[in-house]
Protein backbone atom coordinates (compact mmCIF):
# COMPACT_ATOMS: atom_id res chain seq x y z
CA UNK A 1 0.00 0.00 0.00
CA UNK A 2 1.27 3.27 -0.13
CA UNK A 3 4.20 4.94 2.29
CA UNK A 4 5.48 1.44 2.26
CA UNK A 5 8.54 0.36 1.55
CA UNK A 6 7.77 -3.03 0.03
CA UNK A 7 3.99 -4.73 -1.57
CA UNK A 8 3.00 -7.46 0.80
CA UNK A 9 1.02 -10.61 -1.30
CA UNK A 10 -0.70 -13.38 0.73
CA UNK A 11 0.28 -15.65 -2.08
CA UNK A 12 -0.65 -18.42 -1.60
CA UNK A 13 -2.70 -17.44 1.25
CA UNK A 14 -0.60 -18.79 4.14
CA UNK A 15 2.56 -17.16 2.86
CA UNK A 16 3.95 -13.76 2.63
CA UNK A 17 5.89 -12.76 -0.39
CA UNK A 18 7.44 -9.34 -0.32
CA UNK A 19 7.42 -7.24 -3.95
CA UNK A 20 9.69 -4.31 -4.53
CA UNK A 21 10.65 -2.44 -7.36
CA UNK A 22 13.56 0.42 -7.21
CA UNK A 23 15.53 2.16 -9.53
CA UNK A 24 18.90 4.31 -9.87
CA UNK A 25 19.12 6.55 -12.36
CA UNK A 26 22.79 8.46 -13.39
CA UNK A 27 23.04 11.91 -12.57
CA UNK A 28 20.09 11.70 -9.68
CA UNK A 29 21.55 8.45 -7.73
CA UNK A 30 25.03 8.48 -9.24
CA UNK A 31 27.40 10.15 -11.32
CA UNK A 32 29.56 8.23 -13.56
CA UNK A 33 32.34 11.27 -14.40
CA UNK A 34 34.60 13.82 -12.12
CA UNK A 35 35.57 13.27 -8.66
CA UNK A 36 32.79 11.82 -7.28
CA UNK A 37 32.02 9.61 -9.86
CA UNK A 38 30.96 5.58 -9.74
CA UNK A 39 32.48 2.65 -10.72
CA UNK A 40 30.22 0.23 -13.00
CA UNK A 41 30.28 -2.13 -10.43
CA UNK A 42 29.47 0.50 -7.25
CA UNK A 43 26.30 1.40 -9.71
CA UNK A 44 25.14 -2.16 -9.78
CA UNK A 45 26.10 -2.49 -6.07
CA UNK A 46 23.93 0.22 -5.13
CA UNK A 47 21.19 -0.37 -7.47
CA UNK A 48 20.58 -4.09 -5.92
CA UNK A 49 21.37 -3.18 -2.39
CA UNK A 50 19.11 -0.14 -2.70
CA UNK A 51 15.89 -2.70 -3.35
CA UNK A 52 17.55 -5.00 -0.30
CA UNK A 53 17.10 -2.03 1.99
CA UNK A 54 13.55 -1.58 1.39
CA UNK A 55 13.36 -5.43 2.03
CA UNK A 56 14.94 -5.05 5.62
CA UNK A 57 12.41 -2.68 6.37
CA UNK A 58 9.70 -4.82 5.80
CA UNK A 59 11.75 -7.31 7.75
CA UNK A 60 11.62 -9.38 4.68
CA UNK A 61 14.42 -11.43 3.41
CA UNK A 62 15.14 -11.35 -0.58
CA UNK A 63 15.20 -14.42 -2.32
CA UNK A 64 15.17 -13.82 -6.25
CA UNK A 65 15.90 -10.39 -8.23
CA UNK A 66 15.56 -9.39 -11.56
CA UNK A 67 17.12 -6.40 -13.52
CA UNK A 68 16.24 -4.35 -16.36
CA UNK A 69 19.66 -1.90 -16.97
CA UNK A 70 19.38 0.76 -19.57
CA UNK A 71 22.76 2.19 -21.24
CA UNK A 72 24.16 4.89 -22.83
CA UNK A 73 25.37 3.42 -26.53
CA UNK A 74 28.83 4.72 -25.45
CA UNK A 75 29.57 1.82 -22.83
CA UNK A 76 30.87 -1.07 -23.68
CA UNK A 77 30.34 -4.39 -22.81
CA UNK A 78 32.69 -4.50 -20.13
CA UNK A 79 31.08 -1.67 -18.81
CA UNK A 80 27.73 -3.55 -18.60
CA UNK A 81 29.71 -6.72 -17.10
CA UNK A 82 31.20 -4.71 -13.99
CA UNK A 83 27.47 -3.16 -13.54
CA UNK A 84 26.48 -7.05 -12.75
CA UNK A 85 29.34 -7.89 -11.23
CA UNK A 86 28.28 -5.37 -8.99
CA UNK A 87 24.64 -6.44 -8.53
CA UNK A 88 25.79 -10.07 -8.43
CA UNK A 89 28.24 -9.15 -5.28
CA UNK A 90 25.30 -7.79 -3.49
CA UNK A 91 23.19 -11.35 -4.50
CA UNK A 92 25.99 -13.14 -3.23
CA UNK A 93 26.61 -11.49 0.12
CA UNK A 94 22.65 -12.57 1.10
CA UNK A 95 22.24 -15.32 -0.34
CA UNK A 96 19.75 -14.75 -3.59
CA UNK A 97 19.33 -15.39 -7.52
CA UNK A 98 19.71 -12.95 -9.84
CA UNK A 99 17.28 -14.97 -11.39
CA UNK A 100 16.61 -12.95 -15.21
CA UNK A 101 17.31 -9.29 -16.23
CA UNK A 102 16.56 -7.66 -19.53
CA UNK A 103 19.74 -4.71 -20.87
CA UNK A 104 19.44 -2.11 -23.52
CA UNK A 105 20.68 0.78 -24.66
CA UNK A 106 20.53 4.17 -26.69
CA UNK A 107 19.01 6.25 -24.01
CA UNK A 108 20.51 9.57 -22.53
CA UNK A 109 21.14 8.08 -18.94
CA UNK A 110 22.06 4.89 -17.41
CA UNK A 111 18.68 3.67 -15.36
CA UNK A 112 18.87 0.61 -13.43
CA UNK A 113 15.86 -0.82 -12.24
CA UNK A 114 15.90 -3.85 -9.66
CA UNK A 115 13.07 -6.06 -9.10
CA UNK A 116 13.13 -8.28 -6.05
CA UNK A 117 11.64 -11.03 -4.68
CA UNK A 118 11.10 -11.73 -1.35
CA UNK A 119 9.78 -13.98 1.88
CA UNK A 120 7.83 -12.48 4.81
CA UNK A 121 7.10 -13.57 8.55
CA UNK A 122 3.71 -15.17 7.83
CA UNK A 123 2.89 -14.88 11.56
CA UNK A 124 3.57 -18.67 12.04
CA UNK A 125 7.25 -18.31 13.36
CA UNK A 126 6.28 -15.84 16.48
CA UNK A 127 7.84 -13.24 14.72
CA UNK A 128 4.62 -11.25 13.32
CA UNK A 129 3.67 -9.91 9.81
CA UNK A 130 5.84 -7.81 7.48
CA UNK A 131 6.84 -4.62 9.04
CA UNK A 132 5.17 -1.61 7.85
CA UNK A 133 6.03 2.26 8.38
CA UNK A 134 2.58 2.72 10.19
CA UNK A 135 2.37 0.95 13.66
CA UNK A 136 4.39 3.05 16.11
CA UNK A 137 2.68 3.77 19.20
CA UNK A 138 3.73 7.02 21.38
CA UNK A 139 5.11 5.49 24.22
CA UNK A 140 7.97 2.95 21.77
CA UNK A 141 11.67 4.14 21.71
CA UNK A 142 13.15 5.02 18.63
CA UNK A 143 15.72 3.12 17.42
CA UNK A 144 18.50 3.23 14.58
CA UNK A 145 21.10 0.92 13.01
CA UNK A 146 24.78 2.25 12.58
CA UNK A 147 25.71 5.78 11.89
CA UNK A 148 24.02 8.75 10.30
CA UNK A 149 25.62 11.50 8.24
CA UNK A 150 28.40 9.70 6.18
CA UNK A 151 26.19 8.91 2.93
CA UNK A 152 27.79 12.25 0.86
CA UNK A 153 31.25 11.03 1.89
CA UNK A 154 30.69 7.71 -0.47
CA UNK A 155 29.23 5.71 2.39
CA UNK A 156 26.01 5.83 -0.67
CA UNK A 157 27.51 3.82 -2.99
CA UNK A 158 28.98 1.12 -0.56
CA UNK A 159 26.60 0.92 1.99
CA UNK A 160 25.67 -2.95 3.74
CA UNK A 161 21.90 -3.18 3.46
CA UNK A 162 20.68 -4.40 6.95
CA UNK A 163 19.01 -7.92 5.68
CA UNK A 164 21.04 -9.70 8.63
CA UNK A 165 20.32 -6.62 11.63
CA UNK A 166 16.70 -6.64 10.31
CA UNK A 167 16.24 -10.74 10.75
CA UNK A 168 18.04 -10.41 14.04
CA UNK A 169 15.38 -7.90 14.80
CA UNK A 170 12.44 -9.93 14.01
CA UNK A 171 13.64 -12.97 15.96
CA UNK A 172 14.67 -11.14 19.08
CA UNK A 173 12.00 -8.47 19.30
CA UNK A 174 9.34 -10.02 17.19
CA UNK A 175 6.10 -8.29 17.63
CA UNK A 176 8.03 -5.73 19.85
CA UNK A 177 8.49 -4.04 16.56
CA UNK A 178 6.16 -1.98 15.43
CA UNK A 179 6.99 0.17 12.43
CA UNK A 180 9.90 0.22 10.48
CA UNK A 181 11.69 2.47 7.71
CA UNK A 182 15.01 2.57 6.00
CA UNK A 183 16.52 6.12 6.15
CA UNK A 184 16.81 7.31 2.23
CA UNK A 185 15.56 10.65 2.74
CA UNK A 186 17.80 11.78 5.71
CA UNK A 187 16.92 11.19 8.59
CA UNK A 188 14.36 14.22 9.88
CA UNK A 189 12.33 13.36 6.92
CA UNK A 190 12.17 9.60 6.89
CA UNK A 191 11.52 9.88 10.73
CA UNK A 192 8.36 12.30 9.66
CA UNK A 193 7.41 9.63 7.28
CA UNK A 194 7.19 7.13 10.05
CA UNK A 195 5.20 9.45 11.91
CA UNK A 196 2.62 10.57 9.35
CA UNK A 197 1.86 6.83 8.46
CA UNK A 198 1.57 6.11 12.42
CA UNK A 199 -0.68 8.67 13.23
CA UNK A 200 2.20 9.92 16.19
CA UNK A 201 5.09 12.54 16.85
CA UNK A 202 8.55 12.00 17.61
CA UNK A 203 11.10 13.49 20.32
CA UNK A 204 14.90 12.48 18.93
CA UNK A 205 18.06 12.91 21.26
CA UNK A 206 20.50 14.86 19.77
CA UNK A 207 23.47 13.42 22.18
CA UNK A 208 22.54 10.41 20.98
CA UNK A 209 22.42 10.19 17.65
CA UNK A 210 25.11 7.89 16.06
CA UNK A 211 27.35 10.41 13.83
CA UNK A 212 29.36 8.95 11.07
CA UNK A 213 32.77 8.48 11.06
CA UNK A 214 32.99 10.81 8.11
CA UNK A 215 31.81 13.82 9.98
CA UNK A 216 34.42 13.85 12.68
CA UNK A 217 35.65 16.85 12.93
CA UNK A 218 32.64 19.16 11.59
CA UNK A 219 31.64 21.99 13.80
CA UNK A 220 28.94 19.91 15.88
CA UNK A 221 25.83 22.03 14.44
CA UNK A 222 27.28 21.30 10.91
CA UNK A 223 27.42 17.55 11.73
CA UNK A 224 24.12 17.64 13.08
CA UNK A 225 22.44 19.43 9.50
CA UNK A 226 24.01 15.89 7.71
CA UNK A 227 22.68 13.18 10.31
CA UNK A 228 19.37 14.84 9.90
CA UNK A 229 19.48 15.65 6.39
CA UNK A 230 21.45 13.99 4.18
CA UNK A 231 19.98 11.09 2.61
CA UNK A 232 21.11 7.03 1.64
CA UNK A 233 22.43 6.26 4.94
CA UNK A 234 20.47 2.85 3.92
CA UNK A 235 19.98 2.43 7.85
CA UNK A 236 17.42 1.31 9.64
CA UNK A 237 14.59 3.35 11.84
CA UNK A 238 12.39 1.41 14.20
CA UNK A 239 9.82 1.91 16.67
CA UNK A 240 10.21 -0.75 19.57
CA UNK A 241 8.01 -1.18 22.14
CA UNK A 242 9.54 -0.13 25.21
CA UNK A 243 9.13 -3.48 27.33
CA UNK A 244 11.14 -5.04 24.89
CA UNK A 245 13.66 -2.14 24.77
CA UNK A 246 15.94 -3.36 27.85
CA UNK A 247 16.35 -7.09 26.56
CA UNK A 248 17.30 -5.69 23.09
CA UNK A 249 19.94 -3.56 23.73
CA UNK A 250 21.62 -5.55 26.27
CA UNK A 251 21.59 -8.69 24.13
CA UNK A 252 22.48 -7.13 20.56
CA UNK A 253 26.01 -8.54 20.09
CA UNK A 254 26.21 -7.83 16.22
CA UNK A 255 29.22 -5.70 14.62
CA UNK A 256 26.38 -2.80 13.94
CA UNK A 257 25.27 -0.58 16.52
CA UNK A 258 21.58 -0.40 17.38
CA UNK A 259 21.37 2.97 19.37
CA UNK A 260 18.17 4.30 20.80
CA UNK A 261 17.45 7.79 19.36
CA UNK A 262 14.58 9.04 20.96
CA UNK A 263 10.88 8.09 21.64
CA UNK A 264 7.59 8.18 19.76
CA UNK A 265 5.00 10.98 21.39
CA UNK A 266 0.76 11.40 20.80
CA UNK A 267 0.58 12.82 17.42
CA UNK A 268 -0.92 16.00 19.45
CA UNK A 269 2.71 16.92 20.72
CA UNK A 270 5.48 18.70 18.52
CA UNK A 271 7.91 16.49 16.34
CA UNK A 272 10.74 17.91 18.30
CA UNK A 273 14.67 17.47 19.32
CA UNK A 274 15.77 17.36 22.59
CA UNK A 275 19.14 19.15 23.47
CA UNK A 276 21.94 18.17 26.09
CA UNK A 277 20.89 21.28 28.27
CA UNK A 278 17.18 19.68 27.69
CA UNK A 279 16.06 22.42 25.68
CA UNK A 280 13.49 21.44 23.15
CA UNK A 281 13.63 22.38 19.25
CA UNK A 282 11.19 21.34 16.47
CA UNK A 283 12.67 19.00 13.79
CA UNK A 284 13.67 20.99 11.32
CA UNK A 285 11.85 19.82 7.57
CA UNK A 286 15.51 19.42 5.82
CA UNK A 287 16.43 16.24 3.50
CA UNK A 288 18.03 15.22 1.26
CA UNK A 289 16.40 16.35 -2.22
CA UNK A 290 17.34 13.48 -4.73
CA UNK A 291 13.72 13.21 -5.75
CA UNK A 292 10.46 15.67 -6.57
CA UNK A 293 7.65 16.48 -4.84
CA UNK A 294 5.65 14.02 -6.43
CA UNK A 295 7.64 10.68 -5.18
CA UNK A 296 5.63 7.72 -3.79
CA UNK A 297 7.32 4.58 -2.25
CA UNK A 298 5.15 2.19 -2.83
CA UNK A 299 1.57 3.15 -4.38
CA UNK B 1 17.48 -18.68 -17.34
CA UNK B 2 18.81 -17.44 -20.35
CA UNK B 3 17.02 -16.77 -23.58
CA UNK B 4 13.82 -17.02 -21.41
CA UNK B 5 11.24 -14.82 -21.23
CA UNK B 6 10.56 -15.10 -17.65
CA UNK B 7 12.54 -16.28 -15.00
CA UNK B 8 10.30 -19.28 -13.81
CA UNK B 9 10.80 -19.89 -9.43
CA UNK B 10 9.80 -23.30 -7.92
CA UNK B 11 8.58 -21.15 -4.60
CA UNK B 12 6.88 -22.56 -2.75
CA UNK B 13 8.51 -25.70 -4.34
CA UNK B 14 5.37 -27.25 -5.37
CA UNK B 15 3.88 -23.77 -6.97
CA UNK B 16 5.66 -22.31 -10.58
CA UNK B 17 6.01 -18.07 -9.52
CA UNK B 18 6.62 -16.53 -13.29
CA UNK B 19 9.17 -12.99 -12.46
CA UNK B 20 9.67 -10.69 -14.96
CA UNK B 21 11.02 -7.24 -15.51
CA UNK B 22 10.58 -5.20 -18.62
CA UNK B 23 11.34 -1.72 -19.32
CA UNK B 24 10.10 1.25 -21.82
CA UNK B 25 12.75 4.02 -22.79
CA UNK B 26 11.90 7.16 -24.15
CA UNK B 27 13.56 7.25 -28.16
CA UNK B 28 13.72 3.52 -28.16
CA UNK B 29 10.33 2.20 -27.37
CA UNK B 30 8.08 5.55 -27.81
CA UNK B 31 8.68 9.32 -28.44
CA UNK B 32 6.88 12.37 -27.12
CA UNK B 33 7.31 14.25 -29.77
CA UNK B 34 6.37 14.61 -33.47
CA UNK B 35 4.21 12.64 -35.89
CA UNK B 36 4.04 9.27 -33.79
CA UNK B 37 4.34 10.83 -29.94
CA UNK B 38 3.02 8.58 -27.66
CA UNK B 39 0.29 10.08 -25.31
CA UNK B 40 1.39 9.22 -21.54
CA UNK B 41 -2.08 6.73 -21.48
CA UNK B 42 -0.30 4.97 -24.38
CA UNK B 43 3.26 4.88 -22.75
CA UNK B 44 1.74 3.64 -19.27
CA UNK B 45 -0.22 0.96 -21.44
CA UNK B 46 2.73 -0.53 -23.25
CA UNK B 47 4.71 -0.46 -20.54
CA UNK B 48 2.76 -2.87 -19.14
CA UNK B 49 1.47 -5.18 -21.92
CA UNK B 50 5.34 -5.75 -23.23
CA UNK B 51 5.91 -7.34 -20.00
CA UNK B 52 2.42 -9.26 -20.04
CA UNK B 53 3.26 -9.94 -23.36
CA UNK B 54 6.64 -12.11 -21.98
CA UNK B 55 4.10 -13.43 -19.48
CA UNK B 56 1.82 -15.14 -22.19
CA UNK B 57 5.20 -16.58 -23.86
CA UNK B 58 5.56 -18.48 -21.00
CA UNK B 59 1.91 -19.51 -20.36
CA UNK B 60 1.33 -17.48 -17.38
CA UNK B 61 -0.83 -15.38 -16.07
CA UNK B 62 -0.31 -11.85 -14.32
CA UNK B 63 -0.74 -11.60 -10.56
CA UNK B 64 0.56 -8.01 -9.41
CA UNK B 65 2.54 -5.45 -11.01
CA UNK B 66 5.30 -3.13 -9.65
CA UNK B 67 6.24 0.23 -11.95
CA UNK B 68 9.37 2.08 -11.30
CA UNK B 69 8.87 5.61 -13.55
CA UNK B 70 11.56 8.01 -13.69
CA UNK B 71 9.93 11.08 -15.81
CA UNK B 72 11.65 14.25 -16.87
CA UNK B 73 11.40 16.87 -14.91
CA UNK B 74 9.30 19.01 -17.67
CA UNK B 75 6.40 16.84 -17.23
CA UNK B 76 3.51 17.54 -14.57
CA UNK B 77 1.33 15.56 -12.51
CA UNK B 78 -0.99 14.96 -14.83
CA UNK B 79 1.67 13.48 -17.13
CA UNK B 80 2.27 11.08 -14.63
CA UNK B 81 -1.16 10.51 -13.36
CA UNK B 82 -2.42 9.73 -17.45
CA UNK B 83 0.78 7.45 -17.69
CA UNK B 84 -0.97 5.57 -14.24
CA UNK B 85 -3.91 5.57 -16.11
CA UNK B 86 -2.90 3.76 -19.27
CA UNK B 87 -1.23 0.92 -16.92
CA UNK B 88 -4.01 0.58 -14.63
CA UNK B 89 -6.14 -0.29 -17.65
CA UNK B 90 -4.27 -2.87 -18.49
CA UNK B 91 -4.25 -4.12 -15.20
CA UNK B 92 -8.04 -4.04 -15.20
CA UNK B 93 -7.90 -5.79 -18.80
CA UNK B 94 -6.63 -9.30 -17.13
CA UNK B 95 -7.81 -8.48 -13.64
CA UNK B 96 -4.19 -8.46 -11.72
CA UNK B 97 -3.01 -5.77 -9.02
CA UNK B 98 -0.78 -2.77 -9.54
CA UNK B 99 0.99 -3.53 -6.01
CA UNK B 100 3.08 -0.73 -6.05
CA UNK B 101 5.44 1.66 -7.13
CA UNK B 102 8.46 4.39 -7.20
CA UNK B 103 8.34 7.57 -9.18
CA UNK B 104 10.89 9.86 -9.39
CA UNK B 105 11.73 12.70 -11.89
CA UNK B 106 14.90 14.76 -13.06
CA UNK B 107 16.41 12.51 -15.73
CA UNK B 108 16.69 13.33 -19.91
CA UNK B 109 14.50 10.68 -21.20
CA UNK B 110 11.64 9.05 -19.29
CA UNK B 111 11.99 5.33 -18.49
CA UNK B 112 9.73 2.58 -16.98
CA UNK B 113 10.00 0.16 -15.65
CA UNK B 114 7.29 -2.67 -14.71
CA UNK B 115 7.98 -5.73 -12.52
CA UNK B 116 5.28 -8.43 -12.85
CA UNK B 117 4.73 -11.52 -10.81
CA UNK B 118 2.78 -14.41 -12.65
CA UNK B 119 1.17 -17.72 -11.50
CA UNK B 120 2.47 -20.54 -13.63
CA UNK B 121 1.31 -23.86 -14.98
CA UNK B 122 2.05 -26.54 -12.11
CA UNK B 123 1.88 -29.67 -13.81
CA UNK B 124 -0.87 -30.56 -11.58
CA UNK B 125 -3.67 -29.19 -13.72
CA UNK B 126 -2.38 -31.39 -16.71
CA UNK B 127 -0.97 -28.59 -18.82
CA UNK B 128 2.43 -28.91 -17.66
CA UNK B 129 5.13 -26.60 -16.83
CA UNK B 130 5.69 -22.96 -18.16
CA UNK B 131 6.35 -22.86 -21.65
CA UNK B 132 10.00 -21.98 -22.55
CA UNK B 133 12.25 -20.91 -25.90
CA UNK B 134 13.37 -24.16 -26.21
CA UNK B 135 11.96 -27.47 -26.05
CA UNK B 136 10.45 -26.99 -30.39
CA UNK B 137 11.15 -30.11 -32.40
CA UNK B 138 11.14 -31.64 -35.80
CA UNK B 139 8.08 -31.97 -37.03
CA UNK B 140 5.99 -29.68 -35.06
CA UNK B 141 3.84 -27.16 -36.46
CA UNK B 142 4.80 -23.43 -36.22
CA UNK B 143 1.85 -21.18 -35.21
CA UNK B 144 1.04 -17.53 -34.70
CA UNK B 145 -1.66 -15.20 -32.83
CA UNK B 146 -3.18 -12.37 -34.93
CA UNK B 147 -1.51 -10.94 -38.10
CA UNK B 148 2.17 -9.66 -38.63
CA UNK B 149 3.58 -6.26 -39.76
CA UNK B 150 1.70 -3.87 -37.75
CA UNK B 151 3.61 -2.40 -35.13
CA UNK B 152 5.43 0.51 -37.22
CA UNK B 153 1.51 1.55 -37.95
CA UNK B 154 0.64 2.16 -34.54
CA UNK B 155 0.08 -1.53 -33.41
CA UNK B 156 3.07 -1.17 -30.68
CA UNK B 157 1.39 1.41 -28.82
CA UNK B 158 -1.74 -0.37 -28.18
CA UNK B 159 -1.46 -4.05 -28.83
CA UNK B 160 -3.80 -6.46 -26.63
CA UNK B 161 -0.67 -8.85 -25.59
CA UNK B 162 -1.89 -12.38 -25.79
CA UNK B 163 -2.70 -13.93 -22.73
CA UNK B 164 -5.99 -15.34 -23.17
CA UNK B 165 -4.89 -16.80 -25.88
CA UNK B 166 -1.92 -18.11 -24.35
CA UNK B 167 -4.45 -19.75 -21.54
CA UNK B 168 -6.83 -21.40 -24.28
CA UNK B 169 -3.93 -22.42 -25.45
CA UNK B 170 -2.54 -24.01 -22.65
CA UNK B 171 -6.14 -25.58 -21.74
CA UNK B 172 -6.88 -27.15 -25.23
CA UNK B 173 -2.71 -28.26 -26.26
CA UNK B 174 -1.55 -28.85 -22.64
CA UNK B 175 1.64 -30.57 -22.83
CA UNK B 176 1.42 -30.37 -26.58
CA UNK B 177 2.87 -26.67 -26.71
CA UNK B 178 6.51 -26.96 -26.82
CA UNK B 179 7.76 -23.83 -26.92
CA UNK B 180 6.77 -20.43 -27.16
CA UNK B 181 8.05 -17.00 -27.67
CA UNK B 182 6.28 -13.26 -28.41
CA UNK B 183 7.21 -11.50 -31.42
CA UNK B 184 9.13 -8.42 -30.58
CA UNK B 185 12.38 -8.50 -33.00
CA UNK B 186 10.35 -9.41 -35.94
CA UNK B 187 9.35 -12.79 -36.86
CA UNK B 188 12.24 -13.81 -38.80
CA UNK B 189 14.61 -12.80 -35.74
CA UNK B 190 12.21 -14.79 -33.05
CA UNK B 191 11.82 -17.83 -35.10
CA UNK B 192 15.75 -17.76 -35.48
CA UNK B 193 15.34 -17.58 -31.24
CA UNK B 194 13.09 -20.04 -31.37
CA UNK B 195 15.75 -22.59 -33.63
CA UNK B 196 18.96 -21.17 -31.26
CA UNK B 197 17.35 -21.92 -28.14
CA UNK B 198 15.71 -25.43 -29.42
CA UNK B 199 18.40 -26.56 -31.58
CA UNK B 200 16.28 -26.96 -34.78
CA UNK B 201 15.47 -25.09 -38.12
CA UNK B 202 12.56 -24.04 -39.64
CA UNK B 203 10.71 -23.56 -42.87
CA UNK B 204 8.16 -20.70 -43.03
CA UNK B 205 5.23 -20.63 -46.03
CA UNK B 206 5.31 -17.37 -47.53
CA UNK B 207 1.79 -17.80 -48.39
CA UNK B 208 0.35 -18.42 -44.96
CA UNK B 209 1.60 -15.50 -43.08
CA UNK B 210 -0.78 -13.75 -41.77
CA UNK B 211 -0.74 -10.02 -43.06
CA UNK B 212 -1.29 -7.36 -41.24
CA UNK B 213 -4.33 -5.05 -42.79
CA UNK B 214 -1.84 -2.22 -42.07
CA UNK B 215 0.13 -3.65 -44.60
CA UNK B 216 -2.67 -3.80 -47.68
CA UNK B 217 -1.85 -2.26 -50.81
CA UNK B 218 1.96 -2.46 -50.97
CA UNK B 219 3.68 -4.09 -53.00
CA UNK B 220 3.91 -8.19 -51.76
CA UNK B 221 7.76 -7.55 -51.83
CA UNK B 222 7.66 -4.73 -49.16
CA UNK B 223 4.42 -6.18 -46.94
CA UNK B 224 6.51 -9.49 -46.86
CA UNK B 225 9.73 -7.14 -45.47
CA UNK B 226 7.42 -5.49 -42.59
CA UNK B 227 6.16 -9.27 -41.71
CA UNK B 228 9.16 -10.67 -41.52
CA UNK B 229 11.23 -7.85 -39.88
CA UNK B 230 8.61 -5.22 -38.24
CA UNK B 231 9.33 -5.90 -34.38
CA UNK B 232 6.56 -5.08 -31.33
CA UNK B 233 3.82 -7.06 -32.86
CA UNK B 234 3.69 -8.70 -29.52
CA UNK B 235 2.11 -11.99 -31.32
CA UNK B 236 2.87 -15.21 -29.99
CA UNK B 237 4.74 -17.62 -31.81
CA UNK B 238 4.78 -21.11 -31.00
CA UNK B 239 5.94 -24.85 -31.51
CA UNK B 240 3.18 -27.46 -31.32
CA UNK B 241 3.14 -31.04 -31.64
CA UNK B 242 1.76 -32.46 -35.15
CA UNK B 243 -0.59 -34.53 -33.78
CA UNK B 244 -2.18 -31.97 -31.68
CA UNK B 245 -2.85 -29.39 -34.57
CA UNK B 246 -6.04 -30.57 -36.71
CA UNK B 247 -7.94 -30.74 -32.89
CA UNK B 248 -6.36 -27.16 -31.84
CA UNK B 249 -6.90 -25.02 -35.21
CA UNK B 250 -10.80 -26.80 -35.24
CA UNK B 251 -11.58 -26.40 -32.30
CA UNK B 252 -10.08 -22.52 -31.94
CA UNK B 253 -12.86 -20.27 -31.69
CA UNK B 254 -11.47 -17.23 -30.21
CA UNK B 255 -11.44 -13.56 -31.95
CA UNK B 256 -8.14 -13.97 -32.45
CA UNK B 257 -6.53 -15.89 -35.37
CA UNK B 258 -4.57 -18.49 -34.97
CA UNK B 259 -2.41 -19.20 -37.87
CA UNK B 260 0.02 -22.27 -39.08
CA UNK B 261 2.86 -20.71 -41.00
CA UNK B 262 5.55 -23.36 -41.37
CA UNK B 263 7.12 -26.07 -39.76
CA UNK B 264 10.12 -27.33 -37.11
CA UNK B 265 12.38 -28.69 -38.86
CA UNK B 266 16.14 -30.62 -37.84
CA UNK B 267 18.87 -28.68 -36.63
CA UNK B 268 21.05 -29.60 -39.93
CA UNK B 269 18.53 -28.42 -42.52
CA UNK B 270 18.39 -24.40 -43.68
CA UNK B 271 16.19 -22.00 -42.06
CA UNK B 272 14.10 -21.01 -44.91
CA UNK B 273 10.96 -20.02 -46.02
CA UNK B 274 8.50 -21.54 -49.03
CA UNK B 275 7.07 -18.97 -51.70
CA UNK B 276 3.82 -20.11 -53.22
CA UNK B 277 5.29 -21.98 -56.25
CA UNK B 278 7.11 -24.55 -54.12
CA UNK B 279 11.10 -22.37 -54.36
CA UNK B 280 12.90 -21.95 -51.12
CA UNK B 281 15.03 -18.83 -49.54
CA UNK B 282 16.92 -18.48 -46.43
CA UNK B 283 15.23 -17.26 -43.84
CA UNK B 284 16.91 -13.35 -44.12
CA UNK B 285 18.34 -11.55 -40.96
CA UNK B 286 16.35 -9.02 -40.65
CA UNK B 287 14.69 -7.44 -37.70
CA UNK B 288 13.74 -4.65 -35.63
CA UNK B 289 16.69 -2.85 -34.38
CA UNK B 290 15.44 -1.22 -31.22
CA UNK B 291 18.08 -2.77 -29.17
CA UNK B 292 21.54 -3.57 -29.28
CA UNK B 293 24.07 -6.41 -29.73
CA UNK B 294 24.48 -6.82 -25.76
CA UNK B 295 20.46 -7.21 -25.49
CA UNK B 296 19.18 -10.32 -23.96
CA UNK B 297 15.84 -11.04 -22.67
CA UNK B 298 16.40 -12.62 -19.37
CA UNK B 299 19.72 -13.36 -17.78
Amino acid sequence: GPGQDCAILQWPPERRLAYKIDQVVEGVHFVLRGPEAASPRQVGWKAMAKACSDMAAAGCWPVAATVAAHLRSDLNDAWALELYDGMLDCCRRFGFALAGGDLSSGGPAVHVAVGLLGEGPDGRDGAGEPWLRRGARPGDALLVTGTLGGSRGGKHLDFIPRLEEARRLRLRAGLDVHAAIDVTDGLARDVGHLCDESGCSVELERSALPVAEALRGLPADEALRHVLADGEDFELLLAVAPEALGRLLAGWDAPVALTRIGRILPACEARRIRAPDGSLSPLPDIGYEHRTATDGECA
